[in-house]
């Protein structure tokens, strides 16, 4: 192999992958990113067998061929040199990285030896235009679990249903939903969340997503990226019928007031597990005023009351972990909220009334 | 107590103050910060038992008192407000903080049982423009070890010799030495890194620095802030004498270079804790050109060379611990750094052409 790169490229190309390879891993080449020309192109991949993900980057390639190197070691490296033309040449399994100022010798393990993950076969492909799942993943992602012993939450759970296309994440403590809009396939993939951390991470604004997948991988190209992912076995639960449209109690508030009296209350409420309580108390007219107090549960240290008012229906009171909330709020788009609640027990639905697309569940704590 | 107080005002009294306050103390009054009118102003101070710090800032007093109240949670309470008046009103042991739109409480423990330091008496009391004692922190105080099993080297040693006040610190791996011109007093004070952490974090650009200290303590006063600290006990080592000034390999180069390489070269040291040899090659004649290679000691990983250039005189090369180089080298002030050495094994110095005020040792690793 004998290539010429722009640091540019390859340092944006290492940024994309480095990531995924994974020094911990008993298998010591997972560390390492396999370099290898593609045509007259350079191909950078990293995998952890569960991901697998590659980077096209234009380069001059004057003879072909491929190694592993340390993934991080490369990184730093590329990210410290200045800009320009950088010359890899490789020699048995020594990758020679040199520039006019620096001549480095960087070790490599033979290409040979990198696992790949199998292709997809009989797959279903379709589009979706990147802005619009980037967006999605930036509200929905954060609600997976992390909790192994539930393996079905802590994915990323995109499906149809009735023609419409649903991105949905659950720890069962809350839960968010994106409608992704109309679409004909039928689409039932369960996606790791840390697979789709990746994604998101590397996910432009415009272009498109292009999506290929059959019962075991999903395959998402986005421009020069290709990443490759192994799906999650089980059955999501039934969650739809768990988001209520119907509410004893509704506020509509800024969300910049609400995220505001939450954080506050949420300080005095660490000894508490972040329980704060909050109360809608409306005048009882059409449209009419109306104020959330939010309260933190007494504590050692002390108390706090914090108010925000805007237009509310009906009065009552319910018990939410403030992380949670502030989580929400934080995904909400638009500079208005309604916040809506029945029993003490059931759950709370947060929502942008511009934008009937997105859905967050907060489920109350007991009080 | 009854007072009022703008969040700006509190905000920045408690971000002086609160850091000291330590709530992994055995001794919970420690993590709070004490709360007191003192004529129209109010006070805030928070100790350690080492160094104790208070902050004075304007208010206005309705009715005299003192408190002390968690630090990080009034620290987290107060920047959480939006700006404007806070009224604090004391009853019994509880604090309550409320603006137009929050209502807190906070539960406080009596000032009476908060600890003070000793007031300094029979001391010498000297002054220096802050902006001089803050860059001179700035230059010396990362030197200080953090080892507490040499005491004396956990501290930084500001001293007269010849009419001259020196700022000094060293871990005995590198030394830090700054000029800070002449001074009448006859000084010699050993101070706590740790106390001048904290006083480097509240020393602005103008105004004085005036310091009052016998054997036992020293009390730093910025502006409306009172530092007071423990010093250490123990006699510095000579150290003055180590500074060479003659050298048989000098080159001079861009501060910008020298980091750029060095940066590169520390990547591929990972293995070697840091260790890089550095080479000079001088041409032979007088201002001949010449020029620094950095060579990483080979590892597992690979190697790597890096060349920058620069008038030379003197061929040679030496080892150094790339990190301490990297600390040197930022700490300098200006664009060109003068780099020289002698035998293998002693000192290397550090220096910026147009600030002889300032000199860096570190010495040279085994090679």
């Amino acid at each position: 192999m004998k290539v010429q790169v722009t640091q540019e490229n390859l340092n944006r190309a290492l940024g994309a992958v480095a990531r995924v390879a994974n020094t911990r891993n008993a298998l010591p080449i997972l560390a390492n990113v396999l370099v290898k020309t593609v045509d007259n192109r350079l191909c950078l991949s990293a995998t952890n067998l569960d991901i697998a993900i590659s980077y096209f980057t234009g380069a001059k390639v004057e003879t072909e061929g491929s190694i592993t190197v340390p993934a991080r070691l490369m990184q730093d490296f590329v990210g410290s040199l200045p800009g320009g033309v950088i010359n890899l040449k490789l020699e048995e399994n020594k990758l020679h990285v040199n520039t006019d100022q620096y001549k480095s010798t960087i070790n490599g393990i033979a290409a040979d030896d990198f696992p790949t993950l199998p292709a997809i076969e009989d797959g279903k492909t379709w589009t979706l235009p990147a802005a619009d799942f980037k967006k999605a993943l930036q509200q929905v992602l954060f609600a997976a679990s992390s909790d192994e012993s539930r393996p079905v939450l802590t994915g990323v759970y995109l499906h149809t249903e009735g023609g419409r296309l649903y991105m949905a994440a659950t720890d069962s403590y809350r839960l968010a939903e994106k409608d992704l809009g109309a679409n004909s396939h039928e689409i039932s993939l369960l996606i790791p969340a840390s697979a789709m951390q990746d994604l998101l991470r590397i996910l432009a604004d415009d272009g498109e997503i292009t999506v290929t997948h059959n019962d075991q991988q999903a395959l998402f190209k986005v421009g020069d990226v290709e990443l490759t992912t192994r799906l999650v076995e089980g059955k999501y639960p039934p969650y739809r019928k768990l988001i209520p449209s119907d509410f004893a109690t509704e506020i509509s508030l800024k969300k910049a007031d609400f995220i505001n009296v939450t954080k506050v209350s949420s300080l005095f409420a660490r000894e508490s597990a972040g329980s704060v309580t909050l109360e809608v108390l409306a005048d009882g007219g059409e449209d009419g005023t109306g104020a959330l107090s939010i309260r933190s549960i007494a504590s050692q240290l002390g108390e706090n009351t914090a108010v925000a008012t805007g237009p509310a229906q009906g009065s009552g009171s319910i018990t939410l972990n403030s992380r949670y909330l502030l989580d929400a709020l934080g995904a909400l788009s638009g500079d208005e909220v309604i916040f809506g609640f029945n029993g003490k027990l059931e759950p709370t639905l947060l929502r942008d009334p511009k934008a009937p697309d997105y859905a967050h569940i907060v489920m109350p704590l007991k009080s």
